[in-house]
């Protein structure tokens, strides 16, 4: 292993949060919040532990596979724990454990609170807690990487452990600008998102907090009443919007910005992903049109809902967990697949699903004539089978993980099977609100303190995709060999 | 696609099925029972239409996997069809749906049933339906086999579409000797059960009816109070002894017979799968122990149950429903994985979760080292690529229609998630009860005849292992090429 590049990456990814954290020391300031002193141990420890790490010289410029798994997980792990000391410092969050969970919460764009009381925070470490949506939501490495020069075959790796889907890798051929062009598209939407929340007359502080919730598909609420809480129809609409633009691969931004107009609908992914998630609007609108008495109020709440959800964002305008069982049981289907490749969302990833549909049917095809040779094509695309062969064990895999952390919460807490299962999946996923007890008018404060590490963990899992930080905890990275 | 070679098979397997249905009409002539004349309009049928169907000749000895999987599907929605005639047509079940759900349910061997008052049903017809738990068991293909002649590439090919696991041609060359073992060591193990049950003080009658029940890894009870009514502990034991035999690969029973004794330690399917059950039974014996009162009370619960979940039976001595939330998705676990390869049993298989635990270990040293080639070996056998593959999409391939039966039952009746989702669970793995209103205490008669017709296919995909039945109704199958 070649600690001398890992300790190096991770002084970066220190004094990025550092900056991160600084821009909320100035939050706070600005908004006369009485909490500016939460934020100075930790800048502190960002700039004095991160810059002496950015000067050391490794041996070797050896950079495989393991180092990326490695910065990865090590940095997202050193981020949450940095990000959570700002909530502890202060007596804000007084368990440690639950500042791990707000934390991870936070960076993994999960948007699940221990919070009974949002409000009682003052406005500086809100501002952070948000502010974590947006630096998780695309990611840190790949923000350090348009900053900081890296040799090429290491941002290829790390961008692999970092960002989302089979293989961010092919949009062009040098990662930094692959990383530029990423961050280019997400400011833009953050920008138009800003400035249209502004246009619905929200204060800058409400914008700009609510924009890291949407664009990040995060979905930390900032009051207690929620994004329904401002009886803002516009404000709700642009959010609802924007949740699901920002679920989509933002290459495909970058292409129609870059004159490929029609980009959208040459990608299967994004095509498949619409549809489904239109389908499941119309289902779930005429199931709940008893209670909305109209089509269009039915559509309304189902589209915020679904577009909530399947971005993994967490936002909600309605308590779906009042909804009858049909509707929520699809709700959680698109929970579990999540948005698509290259884009903020968590969960398993439209492509995934498109991957495993045509590989299914190419089984089918192949059994029927064995002898006739077929790959696996995705616009036009050939699949490696050794790709296909990964996104079908990250499928098992990934599944294993959640009935694990399904079955742990439920036997250290022994809260009901429908909050369990879907607190597991909420957190798996990154959305944020389960159903039960952990449901969108509900938190996460009920839970144990066992329950809420074994949520972090699951959390951070989900965000990196699950290799990176399972294999932090796992010996085989530290064998040699 | 060779139709005389199917229409040929087809007609065997109504002949065979005749026998089995001369066999309920004898019981019930034996037994006083009023309705003989139940049984020979389809004895007729299989005798008048079965017959020249085995006269008809192939143009060729053209056998490819296509007609493996088309004979399997088709001779088992044959095999249901006829086998739901005695039911209808004395008219002890007056729905024909209903009737096809019950003959579908003793075949697969699931043992869930729509009737409210079993003991209504005439001697002879509560015969004929555990009968099919016992035909269906090792299927009637398997037996075909070692009865009649068959060319050896297609009795491979037809053993793979109806056996369960991943291959079961492994045990001897010769097709038609594998299936006269392993219905040799079935034979075998229905003496044992039905002499210790008589041993136990069961009439002759309840004896068979059970054996068939706990050999097939079936479950369907004859009478109202089910097995715990006979009041007899010795029996109770005798069974869930042996539903866990039967749910362990026949081959190892044959090779311990041969002289191989310690067969049973060297098959790691065997052996992960007692421990995992070990496990699971511990678990919920702790769980439930405030329940029972005693810790071997506690045990013994557990372990009955676990043993007729795992091992796909069905059989029940205690409400489990009415266990706190971790036994029963515990049970629900068990109920996914079902039990081994080449057993009775149903779900999907101990093996299949050894192969994918072991493509996810290969998978990481993979990621780790990337330079170092490794397979996936099971039991010193190294399984191909093509075969690991084949595992994994069965995984995907399961779920997705464990999940799809899940939500159209729940769309068609709009019952509780619970009680929708373990039903589609207990059929597709062949269980038979579920939780909350299918729970063990209660029966499928609350669904809607479309909502047990999806039940009826999950059922019958589940036991043939998904591909020969999906296939049959999918236009793939009919196209030329």
């Amino acid at each position: 292993m070649n600690y001398g590049i890992i300790a190096r990456t991770l002084g970066y990814v220190m004094m990025v949060e550092g900056s991160f954290l600084s821009l909320s020391a100035v939050a706070s300031l600005l908004t006369g919040a009485s909490d500016v002193g939460s934020f100075y141990p930790p800048i502190l420890l960002c700039v004095l532990g991160g810059y002496p790490l950015t000067r050391i010289k490794s041996k070797s410029d050896r950079f495989f596979v393991k180092e990326g798994l490695m910065i990865a997980g090590l940095s997202w792990l050193v981020m949450v724990v940095i990000g959570a000391l700002p909530f502890y410092i202060g007596g804000h969050i007084p368990s440690f454990v639950d500042c791990l969970f707000e934390s991870a919460s936070g960076f993994s764009t999960t948007g699940a609170s221990i919070l009974t009381d949002v409000e009682a925070l003052p406005r500086g470490l809100l501002f952070w807690r948000s502010l974590t949506h947006w630096l998780g939501g695309m990611g840190v490495l790949v923000l350090m990487m348009a900053l900081v020069p890296l040799s090429g075959g290491s941002s290829l790796l790390l961008m692999r452990a970092e960002s989302t889907g089979l293989d961010p890798g092919k949009v062009v051929p040098r990662m930094r600008e692959t990383a530029r062009r990423l961050y280019t598209v997400y400011i833009a939407l953050s920008a138009i998102v800003l400035v249209a929340l502004l246009l619905c007359g929200m204060t800058f502080y409400d914008a700009a907090l609510t924009m890291f919730g949407t664009v990040g598909t995060g979905g930390f609420a900032h009051t207690n009443t929620g994004i329904g809480g401002f009886n803002n129809l516009p404000a709700e609409i642009v959010v609802g919007v924007f949740m699901f633009v920002c679920s989509v691969n933002f290459g495909i931004y970058y292409q129609m910005f870059t004159g490929q107009r029609l980009a959208f609908f040459k990608n299967t992914e994004a095509v498949v992903y619409t549809a489904m998630v239109g389908a499941v609007v119309l289902l779930i609108s005429f199931n709940i049109l008893p209670i909305y008495g109209s089509l269009s109020a039915a559509l309304h709440q189902a589209a915020f809902q679904a577009s909530s959800l399947v971005s993994t964002t967490g936002y909600a305008t309605a308590n779906f967990d009042l909804w009858p069982d049909l509707s929520r049981a699809l709700l959680m289907v698109l929970m579990f697949m999540g948005g698509c490749a290259g884009s903020t969302a968590g969960g398993f990833k439209a492509i995934r699903v498109v991957v495993i549909y045509k590989a299914i049917r190419r089984e089918i095809n192949h059994i029927l004539h064995p002898r006739r040779v077929q790959g696996v094509t995705v616009d036009d695309r050939m699949l490696s089978e050794e790709m296909v062969r990964g996104v079908l064990l990250f499928f098992a895999l990934y599944v294993a993980l959640l009935v694990g952390s399904f079955l742990l919460v439920l036997m250290i807490d022994g809260l009901d099977l429908l909050t369990s299962f879907s607190s597991a999946l909420t957190c798996i996923s990154n959305v944020g609100p389960a159903f039960g007890l952990a449901g969108p008018m509900g938190n996460f404060s009920m839970f144990s303190g066992y329950s809420k590490l074994v949520l972090t963990f699951t959390m951070m899992a989900g965000r990196l995709e699950l290799y990176p930080f399972l294999l932090l905890f796992s010996p085989a990275m530290y064998k040699k060999g």
